[in-house]
């Protein structure tokens, strides 16, 4: 992302705290911002995508919790505990398949845990500390799976992504897209594809902009266009981000990287994920047990109220599918890089390096 | 498409004779029809998709060189076959890609060729006699190709599909969309996956409205749900039309197509192109031989004036792409089923039933 525009800011005022979201669903035509004074507002936000990608959403999540805390009514370390509690259960409703979103839920669960004896000030002051924390991390663990994923690709590489996996899915520079601003860094010409990623057309609007601000060389295509450009044109790569990975390595992301990953695979074009540790789900085995979000057929077929679908169409609208291991060449972490993609490898470097 | 409505219809009344083409761009809103009297605007209707469809292209263009020759200020007949002929050229302009559009110019230059030494009125006639024939033919192979590719699908089966190839790109019933109605007539049910086909969305906007029309059950889907899908459920077909194929039976279709195929054959789908021997091309031999159109980015970045993309980003925008004759099962034409798909196959078809 721009380092002149932050998606997500923890700020204080003369009125309290708040948290201050970019609305991506505005982007790239208009910037403006969503002051968040209570979790309602987090909430709707994350449902409705205006801050989204499965980091942003768990460092958002984190402030819901602490806005929840700050604005607790109760005199009581205990009340506000369950006020805090209440907004972490009510922020997981907001949206199923990104399991960073649980991940932060539960670390500030556990800060609620240890301090829900302690007074109405300290355990507010601990959350909002485990929410910067999460939020700081993020920002180190991007520039690590940056480092890390720039080790596989050569000078002049041709990329194309999916979806937005950058600056304004996590604190900053991304998970797919720091490999490409590290590459960029370290002096390497990298040339990107973005699909536009229907139905809501978060390559088009997000991932071009970050990479035009970063004057990376970026060429938008529908979705349907990749498979003829692998075809068509030297492409060394396909990087994208991840929601959910299962203990095998099978990757739930945005609707459309499986037949990415299926045409990769026929044009033995390497085909990576780019995720934080925090992305890992190692209570599941396969992909199928992910929950996929169903979203509002309007996304479809009625776009920025055009409606493009006969009255009465049943419209089938999966928010994420699910790539299984076997198409993933590696997975790209903060930690290292999980090749081949299985259970033993992925357990050796979550485990090695935590 | 619907017995109320025909895409393609060519009328005399007091003023003279006129093509009434369906404005398909405003499907399925809007039902309003173009009144071409003169060449200009068939081509302007063939360059902007307000008619599209390879078949119904030909059948328009073929109408379009009539109007020209009915027009010809000259009262020579040679006059008039240079009006004719100056038509076909330009209306070869409107689109590069289907090699129907050619083929009826073609018929038509042979009807000039053969009365341009005959009186005014007879060359006039001729050349409306041959449109006519064009477009009735277009009408009888559209049932033959149902049929055949009816011997294919079983009762409850579920297909995908691409673009629109139904009764609005042709002259009635269209070709992959045929088997489907043609499976319908004979008692088969037939459930439908349509892509919505960024980035003009005539799987949405036109297959599912002729779907609707005759109460088969369709869903829309986004292209990039496609292979998703076919992982999720049990798809039993895709079938799709085309714009060109080679002599060795590569085939340019609709963008999107060749991803389709690629995802098809990964999980062992049986895939299917439905077209008639007017869009074989035995000049070529290579899909990479077809010229592939590019379009206007805005139809990518600027759907209905909404712009999704920030200003100045690249953007590629091809119309068709190839798939090669190796992932296809069959192609269904009217002369009979081509199965394997190679060479010595079409020529026996082609040839056999002419």
């Amino acid at each position: 992302m721009s380092k002149k525009v932050t998606a997500i800011e923890w700020l204080r005022d003369e009125s309290g705290y708040q948290l201050i979201l970019l609305d991506q669903t505005l982007l790239p035509g208009r910037r403006e911002f969503i002051v968040c004074r209570n979790v309602e507002l987090v909430w709707e936000a994350i449902k409705m995508l205006r801050v989204r990608g499965a980091p942003a959403i768990g460092i958002s999540a984190a402030y819901g919790v602490c806005l929840a805390a700050l604005s607790a009514p109760s005199a009581t370390s205990d009340g506000v505990a369950v006020a805090a509690l209440r907004a972490a259960d009510y922020l997981a409703t907001s949206r199923p398949t990104a399991v960073n979103l649980f991940w932060a839920l539960d670390r500030m669960r556990a800060v609620i845990g240890q301090h829900h004896s302690s007074d109405r000030d300290l355990i507010q002051k601990a959350l909002i500390e485990e929410a910067l924390r999460i939020h700081e991390e993020d920002r180190q663990m991007c520039h690590a799976i940056g480092s890390h994923g720039a080790t596989l690709l050569a000078d002049k590489s041709v990329i194309i992504t999916h979806c937005n996996a950058g600056g304004l899915a996590t604190a900053e520079y991304g998970t797919a897209l720091s490999v490409i601003f590290t590459c960029q860094d370290l002096g390497k010409q990298v040339q990107v594809f973005a699909d536009e990623t229907r139905p809501l057309w978060q390559g088009s609007r997000l991932t071009a902009w970050e990479l035009l601000e970063r004057r990376i060389p970026t060429t938008v295509i529908c979705d349907s266009m990749a498979a003829h450009v692998m075809q068509t044109k030297n492409i060394d790569a396909v990087i994208v981000g991840a929601d959910r990975i299962t203990a095998r390595g099978d990757v739930a992301n945005k609707i459309g990287t499986y037949g990415l990953a299926v045409a990769a695979k026929y044009h033995s074009v390497p085909f990576y994920v780019a995720a934080p540790s925090s992305t890992f789900d190692l209570t599941l085995q396969h992909g199928r047990e992910i929950p996929i979000e169903q979203r509002d057929p309007a996304e479809v077929i009625a776009p920025y109220g055009h409606t493009l679908a006969p009255v009465g169409v049943d419209v089938y609208n999966p928010a994420f599918d699910v790539t299984p291991a076997e198409l993933i060449t590696a997975l790209i972490t903060e930690r290292g890089i999980i090749q081949p993609v299985e259970g033993g490898n992925i357990r050796t470097i979550l485990n090695a390096n935590a």
